[in-house]
């Protein structure tokens, strides 16, 4: 039997494409005493991969040749490990290949309550965790705290402008094209939405956040990061997780000026979700039925095909994807 | 009767020199009901006066013509205010001149038994009070951390590292001259200074702090920041204090990586010491007994008459002072 992976091919110097990636075909490798053999059902991209390949990721390096790593949503369809039946359906460290050969160790078997499937991958994965933990533990928010949020129709963004909502903030999300904005402020219910395609961020927060802003959640660094920080109120929360504009360059770029953070007596924390997992429980107890409910809503970008993932990680490093990147296999 | 003041004459574009500033001499101000006529014993050189006299002080903006300020030790020789009498000594906003008249509101009156009276405004005052409060309550100091202070034997900077050292921590002290560098090490017992006009700060830190630094007080921004961000330990906490690198530029120079933030999950925090005033007593009555004791030492830079202080104020913003800068008048 034959599987399809994705390998890399070279490492991009810039924002990855096509030719950085090669899909080829093997022989399923044997499965061993211990292992699982799964078959992918959704795999998630994610800003981190980009890390990955350049090789300054905590969590591991890519090198040409590797598969590409990645969570998947997957069924068991062959086991040599008695914890596990054929049929389980499993969150796991697949790849980015049609079926996966491991030993299971750390698998999470999933809630058949859960639908989509998908929704593991996303709001109640680990971008979800990020934004919950990144919010609660870090940001300290209070009711009527000014929030603003980058990347703010992505799988992190999204959430944790909804929850900053449920918290009782006024919640400001900044994103780079109108339909994006529309959806923040008509479906996710944010209160408004800078589209800095369309005007400077400092010109929006200056219109939006006159009494500067008391929560930002960076995804993105940069420029972003810098006119939100020159406009903190005093005793601002900034969490720092996310790094888009600078992942798809190998310089490294300076940040804001310390200036900003003295005048503002504020606090900025970095955020790495895998300090957090200890609280996914926590996180999917409030989430789940609030998204039941409809009180929080999510967005997909669902491409299929394993063919297909090189060119959906090009248009999720380039901004063009809307909500959770996603590839169904 | 005539007083001696020092105004600005103009504004400094870089560090200031002498140019800036004009000696004058001028009638003494009538006592008007309510008010006290003190005569200036010593007077106090900080480096925010440079933000002041730049207009980007949250304290206030010293215009050119304007007396310059500054806390002042003085002497109270004529009351017409009921809760001051002849012969009082107070911590006041005397400024840089000779005598002072004003309404005493929010004088510190002096205790006799604190001896050199000049203290108050260096370990026994506000600077102190900066490193008690921003050591304590911001950088979370615990046994055994590694903390590494900036501007190292200057007024703030050298009170953190004793104070740390009391807490059980490694001390790691940066300074710019070798006889800076032998008091750090020799008389304040910091474990090691690293002098970084003879070896980087960044290859400093790779010999002194392999497992990287646990707490940095930073009092000068610049590369010296950028330097010691790149090697926080996991979980280490940031106080931003001072900004010394940039105080003499027109620029807003950028900060280092956010990446250096999130990859350490570091806590960034900005310290003004007037947030804290309510922790005064609390840090007298731990440094008073510890100086007396012989336990915290000190150092003092003293010139003598007014018409120094230009030029002390020079050195000061040069580096070459050698501990708190005072005027004694």
């Amino acid at each position: 039997m034959l599987i399809k992976q994705v390998i890399l091919k070279k490492r991009p110097e810039a924002v990855p494409s096509a030719d950085n990636f090669e899909v080829i075909t093997r022989e399923m490798p044997q499965v061993h005493y211990g292992e699982i053999l799964c078959r992918n059902l959704f795999l998630s991209l994610d800003p981190y991969m980009r890390s990955q390949i350049a090789g300054r990721h905590i969590s591991g390096t890519i090198n040409v040749g590797d598969v590409l790593q990645g969570e998947t949503v997957c069924e068991v369809i062959k086991s040599k490990n008695d914890d596990y039946a054929i049929g389980d359906k499993l969150l796991l460290q697949g790849g980015w290949q049609t079926h996966c050969v491991l030993s299971p160790k750390g698998a999470r078997k999933l809630d058949s309550c859960i639908e989509p499937a998908s929704l593991v991958l996303g709001i109640l994965g680990m971008p979800g965790l990020t934004a919950y933990a990144g919010l609660k533990y870090l940001a300290e928010p209070k009711a009527g705290d000014t929030i603003v949020v980058s990347a703010a129709s992505g799988a992190v963004g999204s959430v944790v402008g909804q929850y900053a909502k449920l918290l009782g903030c006024r919640v400001i999300g900044i994103a780079g094209a109108e339909h994006k904005s529309a959806w923040l402020t008509d479906v996710a219910k944010f209160d408004a939405c800078i589209n800095y395609k369309q005007e400077s961020v400092a010109d929006g927060l200056d219109r939006l956040c006159p009494n500067g802003v008391d929560i930002y959640f960076d995804n993105v660094g940069g420029e972003t990061l810098d006119a939100v920080m020159w406009r903190l109120a005093l005793g601002a929360r900034v969490v720092l997780c996310g790094l888009m504009s600078q992942l798809n360059s190998l310089e490294r770029p300076a940040g804001p000026n310390p200036a900003t953070i003295i005048k503002a007596r504020a606090t900025v924390r970095g955020l790495v979700v895998y300090d957090h997992w200890s609280k996914m429980d926590e996180m999917l107890n409030l989430f789940i039925p609030m998204i039941a409910s409809g009180h929080i809503k999510y967005c997909e970008d669902i491409s299929e095909g394993i063919e297909q993932a090189p060119a959906a990680f090009e248009r999720l490093m380039t901004g063009q994807n809307f909500g959770k990147t996603i590839i169904k296999l």
